[in-house]
């Protein structure tokens, strides 16, 4: 990857946000959408970045289907001191969730806890984005959303509900914050196109090929469409990532109204679920900072097995390149940059990604 | 299980009631935590049930050392109209965690969301309980606990932290609720002791031994408490099974200040988190519960993989054992009755769970 060219991040968000506005989203939404994306490639989550910023997929050929609504009017639908329910309008989900997860800090900070569902949202990005928003607050995070049908539950053959991620952010003291986010898979579906890519055999345990047998081959895998629940086989436990799953379709879809798994998969129509839990109302946050600064050194303290240097917690690998990566600027890999070329042309936006040729 | 001895759910619950409240718990308490107990062994879930009960183990020996307080003075420390934190005062799990997941429920019925974090508590029991006294509320209930170190993350060789389940519990229309509890190793450390007790191997990725690589043989697992993360390896995901379990730790120990893997294992003591979710603030209970049904049915109706004859959801077998059960009573196996005549002896209960010998 060192041999990838770097880029700043600031100029890739303003990228990005120019790109979103030509069509049709209104600056300040734009600017979230490129901050949701380009803060993924940030942290290392490539998979969740600016490579799904490409003219003839995912968000940008959604928009311009009409299948996500450029200028959505997102409401309340309905809310309590510490509840509420969002309509998306079929608005980006980066722009929807973005709301409702700062509806859920507001919450929270009057009421003690803030729980927000969304409705009619679209693909809203890395979750992580939505959990840390709390972090500057001194608050939890919560962040899930449902997605579309590509997991084969226990004991199952066929592919019935999405990869479903579940996140959790917390405030540390001087340690890097707690931030899990994890697709409830055994692999995230971006898992296998990184293989795909790169020509790396994938785990069996991962996804089963159109054969319904466990395959290591990635390309296999995408055809199929069958990611296996963490666990992978029952005796393993993947009647608990199965579970999980459902838990978070129960918390994104049921509650809001939008149950993604059972909506045609062309709309792409996706629900969340946001959660604040305001620290103080609970204990002196210097407090609950400096008891989670402990666990985590604790558990980096563990003695590693044989062939690994340490072990690390959640969110802290992502916390170390997203320093290096803004410090040194993210490297784009050449096909994310030649999506971001052909749409600098296609939306005349002027390109200043990459040096100009021949300089 | 069919030459089990069965016993009916009133009179077993009359029974390990008396047995609380002659260790001094006074009778509304001693008639939760055995109706917590009772529950467990109602549902199939025999490892967190009355086989806990016996003279020189678990809840009656802490009692007797005072290591349990058997009359807890259990009081709010803070609130909030939707969140509270909950002192526990050393008492017994299962009424600690009763009251606390009581007031979330009341939390939630005011202000639309509660979430009560317990501190101080000891072992709560089935987490199960706790999050579907929320169904019959037309709410959703969420409980977890931190438990002892007895797990190993990712990449280490040492435990570090504990089984920490999540529940979640929804209510339906017609279906069975989904019931989720799970804990975040691959297996319950429960699991391990049936299959030490009828003489099974376990799978490789349960457990390590005591010379620190996987097993098989669940009494060597036993010895040497080190469970693994659901996932069982980096590459089948145990970083997200251990992420999870760190997850349940920052909500129910550290939130509450009760950090259970970093305190000294004799006391057990152990924090708790609870959450309700007040469905009708958010759209109406009905619809919720009739997309419920139609997600859980969609899920039952995947097509099995050979050898299977059908693919099951979340609470659905639990369910299914709770009813014939309640019918039919609970069968006991001769080394929990052994221990409850025990107590019948040492406590001075009459003993009525059996027939009279010669009778």
């Amino acid at each position: 990857m060192d041999a990838y060219l770097k880029v700043q991040r600031e100029k890739l968000e303003r990228f990005v946000s120019l790109v979103f506005q030509r069509l049709g989203i209104a600056a300040p939404d734009a600017a979230t959408a490129a901050k949701v994306l380009v803060m993924a490639d940030l942290r290392g989550v490539d998979s969740h970045g600016v490579i799904r910023l490409s003219w003839d997929k995912s968000y940008v050929k959604a928009i311009r289907d009409g299948i996500i609504n450029p200028e959505p009017k997102i409401r309340i639908v309905n809310e309590t001191p510490s509840s509420a329910l969002i309509e998306g309008d079929g608005g980006i989900g980066m722009v929807v969730g973005h709301r409702a997860a700062e509806l859920a800090i507001e919450k929270a900070r009057q009421a003690g806890a803030g729980i927000v569902a969304a409705r009619n949202s679209r693909h809203f990005g890395m979750s992580a984005y939505y959990a840390m928003l709390a972090l500057p607050h001194d608050m939890i995070g919560i962040s899930m959303t449902n997605a579309g049908r590509q997991v084969v539950p226990t004991f199952g053959r066929e592919e019935r509900y999405g990869t479903n991620p579940i996140c959790l952010a917390a405030p540390t003291h001087e340690e890097p914050p707690f931030v899990l986010d994890m697709a409830t898979t055994t692999a995230a579906a971006g898992k296998l196109e990184v293989a795909a890519r790169v020509g790396n055999p994938i785990p069996l345990g991962w996804a089963l090929d159109e054969s319904l047998e466990p395959t290591t081959d990635p390309r296999a895998a995408q055809r199929a469409r069958k990611l296996l629940p963490l666990g992978s086989t029952r005796e393993g436990g993947s009647h608990k990532g199965y579970g999980l799953a459902i838990m978070v379709e129960i918390l994104s879809g049921v509650l809001s109204g939008t149950v993604a798994c059972l909506t045609p998969p062309e709309i792409g129509v996706r629900g969340h679920f946001f959660a604040a839990i305001d620290i103080s109302r609970f204990r002196p946050v210097e407090e609950f900072k400096l008891d989670l600064d402990n666990l985590l050194r604790d558990l980096k303290s563990t003695a590693p097995e044989k062939g690994q240097s340490r072990v690390y917690v959640a969110g802290e690998i992502e916390h170390e390149t997203a320093q290096e990566r803004s410090a040194k600027g993210i490297p784009l890999p050449p096909i994310t940059l030649g999506y971001l070329r052909e749409l600098s042309q296609r939306l005349q936006i002027p390109y200043d990604l990459e040096p100009a040729a021949g300089a």
